[in-house]
Parts: C-alpha cells; sequence; structure tokens
C-alpha cells in the first residue's frame, strides 16, 4: 500500500465516523447511516479526482474503501449512544479527518506535478468537500461556516506547510506528517481554545 | 433504441414531473419549472456518467432528454392545478422516479463490468441524487433524510436483488424489471403504509 | 489571450466580488472570503468543463485564475463597509457576471459544435452554478429561486440570441456582445423595475 493510499483509507475511516454521527443526530435508519457516511468519507477525494481528471475515481477503482465506510456505519450506529456528547465526538472525528483528508489532495496534486497554487487548493478542497456535503445534506450549518472558528485556514495552512517542507527537500513522508499536524493543531486550537482570525465586521448596521 | 436508453428516458419523464411538481410548490415562472426539471430529470445520471467517467454524459450526447424535460416542466406548468394535491403527485412521480432511476443507474455499471459493491452504489447515487439536488436548491428537507421512511434502502434493494438475479443468470430484462419492482414495492409501501427500518434513538437527551 | 479566456477573466473577477460581498454577510474571516470567493467564481466555469469532458478544468490549466479571485476576496475585505448596502452591490456584481459568464458557457460550447440545446444549456448552467454554490453554501436562497425575478430567463435569452446571432452568421464578436447585453438588461430590468414573467400560483390554497 501506498503512504497516498494509506492517507484516503484513514481519511475515508475518520470522516465516516463524522458522517455516522450526522447521522444519528438526524435520527436515520442503518442504510441512511451508511449512505451519509460513504458520501462523507469519498466526497473531497471524488472532487479531486474528478477535478484533476484521473483515470479512474479512487473508491471505483478500489471498492474496499466503500465497504470500510459501510462497516464504520453500522459499528456507529449501535455504539453512538456510548458517547456523551454527539457533537463534540462529531467535531473531532471531523478535526482529524480533515488533516488527514488535507494531506491526502494536496499529495495528489504534488505528485502529479501541479503548481503550488493548485496543491494548496486541491488541498482545501479534499479537505473540506466531504464534510460540507455532509452538513448541506443534513441540514446543518457548514462547519466551514461558523464564524470566530478556524477551518478553511486551517485546512489550507497544511498545504502551505507542505509546498515549504518540500521546497526545502525535506522527505515526502516528513513533509505529509508537518502538513497534517499544521492543520490538526490549527483547527483543534481553535475547537479547545477559541483560536481565530478577525473575522469581518460590518461597521454600518448588516443589510 | 436500446434497454438502457429507455430507461433513462423514463426516468427523465418522471424526475421532469417531479422536478416541475417542486418548482409549482416554490412558485417559480416558466423558466424556473423547465430549470429545476432539467437539474432534477438529469442530475442522476450525470453524477453516474461523471464518476463512471463514461465518454460523454448521456443528455450531451443526445440532447433529446434536455428537449423532453423542457416540455414536461411545460405540461405540468399548465396542469399542475389540476392535482389535488401537489406535494402527493410530487412524492409518487418521484417514487415512480427513483424506481427506475436505479436500474439506469446499476445496469450501466453492471454492463461496464463494474464489481457488486459499485453496481449497488451506482443504483443508490443515480437514483437519489436528481431528488436531492431538486430538494436542496428548492429548499425543502430531502427525501432521503426524512426519518421513519423507506428511500435509501428501497434504492439499495433493488441493484441488490439485480445483483442477485445475475448471479443466478436470470435474462438482463427480467432482472431489470425486478429491480425497479422491488425499490417501488418497499418505496410505495413506506409512503402507503408507513414501512420503516428501525432508526437509531438516542437513549441520553439530543444533542 | 484569445476572447474566451478574456470572458473567464472578467466573470472570475466579478464572481469574486459577489462571493466576497456574500461572505462578509455571513461574517467569514479573511480565508473564508477567498474560499467564497474562489467557490463562486470558478463554480460555473468548472461544472462546464467536467460536463464538456474539456481536456483540463480551466483553473487547473491556468491557475491565475485563483490567485485573481484571492486578490479580490482580499480587497472586498478591506473595503466591503464602504458599500452603502452590501445586498444591493452583490445583486448587481452577480448581475454582471452573470451576464459575462453565460457568453463563456455558451461561447464554449458553441466552439466545441455542440448542438443549439446544449450551447443554450451551457450557457444557463455557468452563468448560475456559482451563484448557486455561493447562495447554497452561504445558507441563502437562491437567487434563482426568488420568484417573480428573472434570472434563470435572463441566463436562456442570452445564449438563445448567441445562436441567433451565429444563425445569421455575424461575427462571433457581436454574437457574444449581443448575448451578454441581452442577459443583463432583462437581469438589470427586473432588479431596477421589477420587470418578471408571470409564475405558477396555486388556484386551491398550498399544499
Amino acid at each position: 500500500m501506498t503512504p497516498l493510499a494509506a492517507l484516503d483509507y484513514a481519511s475515508v475511516i475518520v470522516f465516516a465516523i463524522s458522517g455516522a454521527l450526522a447521522a444519528s443526530r438526524a435520527q436515520l435508519d442503518l442504510v441512511g447511516f451508511a449512505f451519509v457516511a460513504c458520501l462523507t468519507a469519498v466526497g473531497g477525494g471524488t472532487l479531486r479526482d474528478v477535478l484533476l481528471n484521473r483515470d479512474a475515481v479512487f473508491w471505483i477503482a478500489d471498492p474496499t474503501y466503500i465497504v470500510i465506510a459501510c462497516l464504520v456505519a453500522a459499528v456507529v450506529f449501535f455504539t453512538a449512544h456510548l458517547f456523551e456528547s454527539r457533537q463534540k465526538a462529531l467535531l473531532w472525528a471531523d478535526a482529524v479527518a480533515l488533516s488527514v483528508a488535507v494531506v491526502a489532495g494536496a499529495g495528489v496534486a504534488l505528485k502529479l506535478g501541479q503548481p503550488p497554487v493548485i496543491v494548496a487548493l486541491m488541498g482545501v478542497a479534499t479537505g473540506c468537500f466531504g464534510g460540507m456535503m455532509r452538513d448541506v445534506v443534513c441540514n446543518e450549518v457548514p462547519l466551514i461556516l461558523k464564524h470566530g472558528e478556524l477551518y478553511a485556514s486551517a485546512a489550507l495552512a497544511g498545504p502551505l506547510a507542505l509546498l515549504l517542507a518540500s521546497h526545502f527537500e525535506l522527505s515526502r513522508f516528513l513533509g505529509f506528517a508537518i502538513c497534517a499536524i499544521v492543520t490538526f493543531i490549527l483547527r483543534a486550537g481553535s475547537l479547545a481554545w477559541g483560536w481565530s482570525l478577525p473575522v469581518y465586521k460590518s461597521r454600518p448596521p448588516k443589510n
């Protein structure tokens, strides 16, 4: 298994958990759990593969990803009541998944020799799209839009760190690790201690 | 006309009806009717063709589909007031369309020699995506999310029946018929008699 | 720079403005501004390129588009408070962007030798999709759905005029200009003087 495939597997598992937790909040049945888990798990990578025009979407080339997402959905269906707060569990699963998926997106673009802007953007798109689909489909406000939180910013900082690491010719593995860690620290800091960037404040009353 | 093209035509017509009925509930004008009808009618098949990387999206290869969806929209624009309950008509049109589109999705994947997991998933995706776009764009709760209803489950049961039929080497036509009938019976049973699968119930208060 | 590339640049700039203004209404941070601006700016053209199966999506072939959308987002972040009404500015930026993007979509389809139905539809899809993504992601009612306004109709009238111009063998440049002007006049008339098409009115109480 290549490192990039391992990253795809890891992000599929954690995003599937976050999708299934969202399904539990929407009180769906077992098939509904599997549907939202699959959508969240493969959404970002599918967008990446379609945009980069790869030969085949990763989960069509290897359907194991779908089987895994369905198994995860089933496990969560029977165990979600064990979590003290499912919303909190969802947020942290999403943070881990974001960190891994950002690397999976930026890494593929880097390997295909795309220019830096596209590497950064593929990281952001792959990281954010699955969770965005989950929130739109489950009728929740997309996490990416909660103001006063780092989300897109965390997903952008990771790929930028990866590009820097690649510029200084660090090993690919080290670059991937740095990318995931930077993303996770920023997102976790935002969840745990309220880190944020200044948001736009309208001076005149909002219209 | 191949059987698979006939299925695409049939699902385009019935999904266009459901899209135009949704447009009537949102009180759009004639062009708005055509827009939502087209989006609903070709949404699922477009997703299927893009994901499976087919040479051309089906309605670009043959624009007749679009012409048909627009004609259907025009007919509904002038006749929707004849329905006693447009919401009920929408639900039943959607049920028929789902049953046909599920076959159109799973059938194409089967013909392309995809593995069973992908056949099942393409059935679900092709069946559910158009209606999901319709509901998201029209700001209604996606049918797929109404808890206590069979929707994704019905869309999954059909392709599973098709795979079984294909395993026992029934004729393709028989397999398609079984797939559509299984999907429709489950969805209709849910609409008419409230059939459902057990949904996730949180033991602690919902958070 | 070809005329079609110039159209892509122009529509990217004006859609990025409308996206950033929507971000200001959602009170996002600088990276959130850039995210919504990019999504709105390239959404329609991306859909066009994926559907028409072009070799590469336009902003992956030339990432300058993304850089421009990010710069626009930064400028709006620091100047949006100067607008008397950001909602009004958004509506007019969207109207200009719609007019330009409609040409960019229909023009590419025309150049690829697509049949008239597809030319018209690519105009509508390219024009409307970016703004629709912006509104769905920012949790606002999609402009395309506001009843009693011309939106999809304006986006359809432009490509029809282009097809007419092309039928009478007017120069390509003239056809593009007519297409943009027809779209803009209809949309502007709707914004300024309330022009509209008759909408569907349910005779029995809405159900």
